[in-house]
């Protein structure tokens, strides 16, 4: 899980928040941002392209902390926005049931995802986006892969954290793992 | 489940149809149309308004048949271009998980879903529609109503055949059942 | 959601929990008891008694926080386990797909669940059990509820915060809400 | 999806069902049968081991089809007897919502699955069995695999028409494709 900047403030001090990193499980959203066909079949995937505070160029999913008094949705939401800007248009869903759900623990192998900051359990969501996106803030850009891109290990291996699993399980999950 | 015309000819003849529903399920694919906001969430849901062969006045989901070599996501699109019209707009899902599976017997009482031609076995799903909804065929109208107003009995003892089940089923599903 | 006594004691003081849940959104599992037949299909609905700290008698299901380093399928045995007793037997799903994440508001009305200590969310799970069930600590009694039963409404009235939206909301994912 | 006998006489003649394939999608039912740990984690795969007419052996998940007037679990419940024998005591979901629905097609290309016999539609599903397992029929063997082990090329290689892409979807599914 890659260390995003909040657009919004949290309802917590940056001290703060490190107490409590260490002592709760942290509730984050996960979009995989997806272009679909009319017929609502996945046509490509939008991966975050990032440079992390040593240099290291990652690409990663939309993420983010879901603040106190904030929806799921509103979350969802406010992520995508801070993340493929105002007009990417992501159509959140209906149903708040998440495909799977993630959890990043800060030892490694207890799940495949790790975040050395925190034990963080994150909702996961596919969310087609019909609009232009425009990364903002720490992300550098936004590229589209198609289904069997997306799944090639020359760019499941660039997704650290365990990001690369949740990737295929999202591929799985549309039916474009093959 | 409305003994609805199919608007493009199946692969079999009205006989041998026939024939078949006695001896197999039937697949079949359910639609329920709904508006959402901005952020996801259900506003409305669409119900048809039918006049049976019996001139008995009832309210029903989209659904039909999967036809020999059609795809379950161009199934779901030609029953809602037929039943709402060329320009609804439907957003079919990216995954083809179904929310729910709903089994139609010809026998009563052994699933809440009953269909006195047939067993239809039928993959239900939400689909968001923004566009203009025109019923056209067999329908007579489509009614928006709140999820509230979904919900009660007023509606729901005009829905046939377990739809009612169905119908509550999806409200569950996306949160709106209260 | 019920102020259930945590059996193990968490990584937070009481005071510190206390500051938390009015800055951050507190991760919760849930589960709701079911037996079901050789086919899986659900028989029966077990539901808590508790007397609240006002005297109030109410019935809720098995819920509970997540505690740091904890994986979601541990806080939902430890849960059950504390609130159904050690041979209970749970079958915890294999999938960590919730059928749905309900979220309890500080404030009425955003939500149909409702909190008034904090805002949780919770992920949760129907839970088949197939030993034998003793309640134990806060809750006085564990009874059990044919589907038809625990749909009604003298069974739902008793249950606060939005459980009984959420108990209708597994009863339909498990097509047991006619 | 192989080529299995049916142990109980289906409602259609060999003729008649030749026919209908023809003509219209075929409803099945697979499982993917998984060992689970306490917690309800995946911790083994098991896979039949086949010899097709053509004197191939392939691996291959629980497969068959629905007939007229039977319950989508007691379909289940048939198939799984039938290849795994009458003591593997399955657990079949408590809720129909499959984890995928797989399309097989006749014609290759059209989706990762393929039929050469017909168009069946497979809803999917996850069974922890948790008993003796006893291979019958044209099955020759069952064999468990570590999740690792499942999700190797030399296993997925062995499986036909598909049936690899749907094993990776239910590990996927379980939070076992790493």
């Amino acid at each position: 899980m890659p260390d995003t900047t909040e657009s919004t403030p949290g309802w917590l001090s940056s001290d703060e928040l490190q107490l409590v990193r260490a002592r709760m499980p942290i509730l984050y959203v996960e979009a995989v941002p997806v272009r679909v066909d009319e017929s609502g079949e996945v046509t490509s995937i939008g991966l975050l392209l990032r440079i992390g505070p040593d240099g290291i160029v990652s690409r990663t999913l939309v993420s983010g902390r879901v603040l106190h008094h904030e929806r799921v949705r509103d979350a969802l939401l406010r992520h995508l926005e801070k993340d493929l800007g105002p007009v990417a248009l992501p159509r959140v869903p209906a149903s708040l049931q998440p495909f799977t759900v993630a959890e990043y623990f800060p030892t490694l192998g207890i799940t495949p995802f790790h975040d050395p900051r925190q034990h963080a359990v994150s909702l996961a969501y596919i969310v087609p986006v019909s609009g232009d996106c425009r990364p903002r803030q720490d992300a550098l850009d936004l590229e589209w892969f198609s289904p069997q891109e997306a799944a090639s290990a020359v760019v499941l291996d660039d997704m650290p954290g365990g990001q690369a699993v949740l990737l295929k399980q999202a591929l799985a999950h549309v039916g474009c793992l093959s």
